[in-house]
Order: C-alpha cells, then sequence, then structure tokens
C-alpha cells in the first residue's frame, strides 16, 4: 500500500469506448457515419484500447428498416468507417443473448476487422451465453462476459453464474450495473467477488456502470480500487437513460501517459454540443427515482418523452405503487 | 461491520442544505423570497437538520445595490421568511474570514432566530477564523468551521490548522472540497484525520463537496463511510459553478425514515425546473477541466458566461498554461 496511490496509474487498466453501442439505445443505432469516425479518430488519438461499435443483434427480431447499422454492425459497415483498423485500437461489439443469430452473424476472427466480443447476458440466459462464449472463442475473438442488471440478480444464483463463467475460456467478466443503483460500497464487494471467481482460470474483471445516481464515475474509481482492470466509458458520458461513466472524467483520473484528454475534449465540443440538442441522456431527476426503487430506467425514458415530463411527484407515486 | 451496511442508516447523520448559501453565489444572493420561502419549507417537510440561508457579510466590502438580503442575512430578512422558526428546522449563516463584521453582525443567540454560524476560512486566515468562533460561541451558538480550497493546502499546515482548531469550543470541522477535486481515497483520508484532531474534545466532522466531477454525492457517500456525520447537500446540486452534492440523491441514499424525499422533487418540479432556465450550474466539461488541474472555478465560469462557452480546447490549453 503506497502512501497517496492515485499520483500513480496501474499500467494494466485498459478502457473501452461503448459511446455508439450504448449511446445508440437513445435513437436505435442511427448514428451518422459522420460521428461514428470521428469518435473512432478520437478513440486513436486519445489512446483508448478498445471501441464498440454496436450490437450484433438478429434482422429478424430487429427489422432494419426502424434502426440503424450499429443494431447489426455487418462487416461491411464496420469497414465503411475503419477501414482496416490500421490502429492499435481494438474493435468490439456485443451480442445479447437470444436477440442474436451468432452462429452465423459471429464469424471467424480472421475473416473480421473485430477483436474483442462481449456477450451480454440476464441471469436466466446464462447456458446460451456460455454457448456463445464458445463460439465467439472458437472464432477466435477475445471474448467478454456481461452479466447485465445484477442488482436484481440473487447472491446465490450470482456464485453460480460466477462459477459457470470461471470454467468457460472467457478472457473477462464484467460487472454491469443496468439500473445504475449501486453505491460504492457494494461495487467494492461485487468486484472483489468477481475476482476471486475468476483469478484461477486467469480472467481480468471490468465494470459498466450507469449514472442514475451520479455514480458511474464514481463506482468506476471505486471498481479500480478493489481491482478491477477493464472499464467502460462514453464519450460525454453518452448512453442509454441517465448514461454513463463520462470518458472525459475517467481519462483525467487514470493518468496513464498513454491517454490523452485532449482529443476527447476536441470531439465534445465539435459533436458533443450539438448532439445534446437531439438528443437528451444524463443523471435527470427521473432516473434518481428509479434507481432509488432499483427499476428499469424505462419507465423514466417514456417519461422524458412524454409532454409532463418533469411531473416528478406524480413519476415518484407511480414507481412507489409498482415497485 | 455488517454484512450489508447501506441497507440501515446511522442516526447521528445530520443533514445541511446550503442551496441559498451556495447557489446565491451564482446570482449575488438575490433569490427571491417565494423562492427562499419554498425551500425554507421543503426543508422542514423533508425533515432535513439545518438550513443556511446566506452569509453574514459586511456591507462595507459588499455593496448592497449590487448583492440580494442574503450576502448579508439581517435578522429582519430571514425573519420575514421564517418568522420565529417554529419548526425542529435550524437555521444557520455563514460567514466569511475578513469578509464579514462578524463583532457588530453576529448578536447573541437569544436575540436571534439563527442556531448555527459557520465560519469560512483559508489556510491563511486561521487565527481571525478563531477569533470568529470565540465570538460565535461566546453568543450561544453552535459553531462550525469551514477550512475552504483543502485541496490546496500543504499537509503540515493542514495539521497544524486541525490541531488550533480542535482546542477551540467550535463543535463541527468541515471538510471543504472547494474546487471539486478530490477522489474518494483522498476524502477517506482527510475525514479520518479530521476525526483523529477532533475526537479528543468531542468535535463532529463535516463534508462540503463540489461537483464539478460528478463525484460531489459520491465523495459525500465516501465521507459517511469514513465517519463524517454532518453533511452540506442543495436542491436539484445548485450552487457556483458544478454544484453541490444533490439533496434528492443524498436524502434517497441515507434512508432514515425521518427524511422525506418528496417534498425535495415537489420543490424541484415546482421550481428548480423554471430556475434552470435562468441560472446555470451542474458537473459541465470546463468545470471538469478547472478540476483536472486543481484550479478556482472562476475561470470556467467566466466561460461560461462569455460567447465562447463550449471551446473546451481552447480553456484546456489556457488552464495548462496557467498551471
Amino acid at each position: 500500500m503506497t502512501v497517496a496511490p492515485w499520483v500513480n496509474y496501474r499500467p494494466e487498466i485498459k478502457i473501452l469506448d461503448c459511446s455508439i453501442r450504448d449511446g445508440g439505445l437513445i435513437n436505435d443505432h442511427a448514428f451518422e457515419d459522420g460521428l461514428v469516425k470521428a469518435i473512432y479518430d478520437t478513440c486513436v488519438a486519445a489512446g483508448i484500447d478498445y471501441m464498440e461499435l454496436g450490437y450484433k443483434n438478429d434482422k429478424k427480431i430487429f427489422a432494419p428498416d426502424k434502426h440503424g447499422a450499429w443494431k447489426y454492425c455487418d462487416e461491411d459497415d464496420i469497414r465503411r468507417i475503419v477501414g482496416d483498423n490500421d490502429s492499435p485500437l481494438k474493435l468490439s461489439v456485443m451480442a445479447d443473448a437470444e436477440k442474436s443469430d451468432y452462429k452465423h452473424n459471429i464469424i471467424p476472427r480472421d475473416q473480421s476487422v473485430l477483436d474483442l466480443i462481449r456477450v451480454a447476458t440476464y441471469i436466466y440466459q446464462v447456458p446460451t451465453a456460455v454457448d456463445m462464449i464458445k463460439h465467439a472463442k472458437d472464432c477466435g475473438y477475445e471474448v467478454s462476459i456481461n452479466l447485465m442488471a445484477i442488482s436484481t440478480v440473487q447472491e446465490k444464483e450470482l456464485q453460480e453464474a460466477l462459477d459457470i463463467f470461471a470454467q468457460t475460456d472467457v478472457d473477462v467478466i464484467v460487472l454491469v450495473d443496468s439500473f445504475g443503483v449501486l453505491y460504492s460500497e457494494q461495487v467494492h464487494d461485487y468486484i472483489k467477488r468477481y475476482i476471486k471467481a475468476g483469478e484461477s482460470t486467469g480472467k481480468e474483471v471490468g465494470i459498466h456502470a450507469h449514472n442514475n445516481q451520479q455514480l458511474a464515475f464514481a463506482n468506476t474509481i471505486e471498481a479500480i480500487v478493489a481491482g478491477a482492470n477493464r472499464l467502460d466509458a462514453t464519450m460525454g458520458g453518452i448512453g442509454r437513460g441517465a448514461g454513463n461513466c463520462p470518458m472525459e472524467l475517467l481519462i483525467s483520473f487514470l493518468k496513464n501517459p498513454k491517454f490523452n484528454l485532449r482529443p476527447v475534449l476536441q470531439l465534445l465540443q465539435d459533436h458533443f454540443v450539438q448532439l445534446r440538442e437531439k438528443l437528451e441522456w444524463g443523471p435527470l431527476v427521473p432516473y434518481n427515482i428509479t434507481a432509488h426503487f432499483n427499476q428499469h430506467p424505462r419507465s423514466a425514458i417514456q417519461l422524458r418523452e412524454s409532454d409532463h415530463k418533469d411531473n416528478y411527484v406524480e413519476f415518484y407515486d407511480r414507481c412507489l405503487e409498482d415497485a
């Protein structure tokens, strides 16, 4: 234990930008190529380790006329932005259990520009997720498992899931606070538990925090303190509902000289001031309220899209009734 | 150590609302009576322990034609809002070292509706602050000492100041992160140190956090974990620059049934949606930047008032030059 560990940095720590993937949940993944390219260029210039371009989800389930390209991340669409990705930045997509036709859409790595497949699962889909991990590993990718909505998962079931993941070839296990309800003491406990589960088979642990209670950045720091080395963040904190851990704050905290804050600020100035006029995200009061009740933010998103978006008390009463 | 301490609450914890005092730094303390009364009524309804109405600052230094009533908190102005304060809510004002004619303006408690005097000081004003503490205690008040801009204070000088405060009759010593730069590990260290300094003479320790890095709420939680029992917060997080720890999040966290979230939501709905159209506060990018450099937010405030308020990169470069 050093006297002031925050002065230095841990070289093992890697950042994944999921601006397009999580931010796409606001606009059905219909971002213009120019913005996707700008974020890609920023990630490269800022020394970010991974960029997640979107989902590998099934066009039979998500109709292509209602969603943008980043819902599916076809190889041609990705290459339109990144070419052969002649950069140190690694590229990622997320595949949801039951929403992805992974056996057809996740192709061998030597035919793809992608490096990392992130499998997202709810607790009741774990066996499907395990099959997805196996497929992606067999294809040659680095693979991560993201167990979502952790604040609704019973401890015994979580332990079972962690034990199952530990026996797979997955590389990273990510703590996902989908509802943005965790406080720092809880994050610390979870990360320690994830690390313990994965250490015998050499897994890294990550964190994906949501900002419903203005804690996404703080909880990411707490996860670092507890030993997590894989961090999700987004430019300007963009993401569904309350959004995510803001990249600009995280890079400032991390202090590893391989990261550069200035290109991120340039992106925010050039693109995100305008974007905020079109899309809404951030820790607004309705998201504070759904987090208070450990509820999915979808009701708060609906409220914000309605003509009574600031009726906080009526919304609070409704969430309380539903609790 | 309990297995999940966040399920319960610590009854010793008390909240101080400083919406008008700190928020008044945005608008020269020119809030309308209606808003001050609404916040007062909300504090009472929400079970908040203290409300800070403003500063007891000197009219010779701060011209009355340029500032609202809450810069001075004359007894008559306070009583216009609260009458004789027939409620359990205690009332507070802040007096700045060198900016307050405290010997004339802080009157005996039995002639005042006030309960708590908070003395604010920079490290180079400590002897003046000690004299102010003595005066306020002699007048019969509960007294707090707020050592500002802690992130610029050398450790040895901080220890000297804490030892001096420990020997006074002050009741509470407050950690004040004026520039909003502290991370949780630092907050933990500081609070432990403040507690150690004050414990032999029975002082409580408090926290006043700023939100420059979206950490005001998180750092307040960390201070609680480390043992602080006196917490500053503001409605909607209102406050100079990036603002403060939001009351609505803090009450949700604390879980003490004496606190009520619903009246706070009502206030935000009825008054703060409009207020946000007139006044700007919150953890905007320029405040992230000044915190990154451990600088006072005044340059960021000036930027936000200019016609190039979103020129983040130029502002970053300027802060870097000044660093």
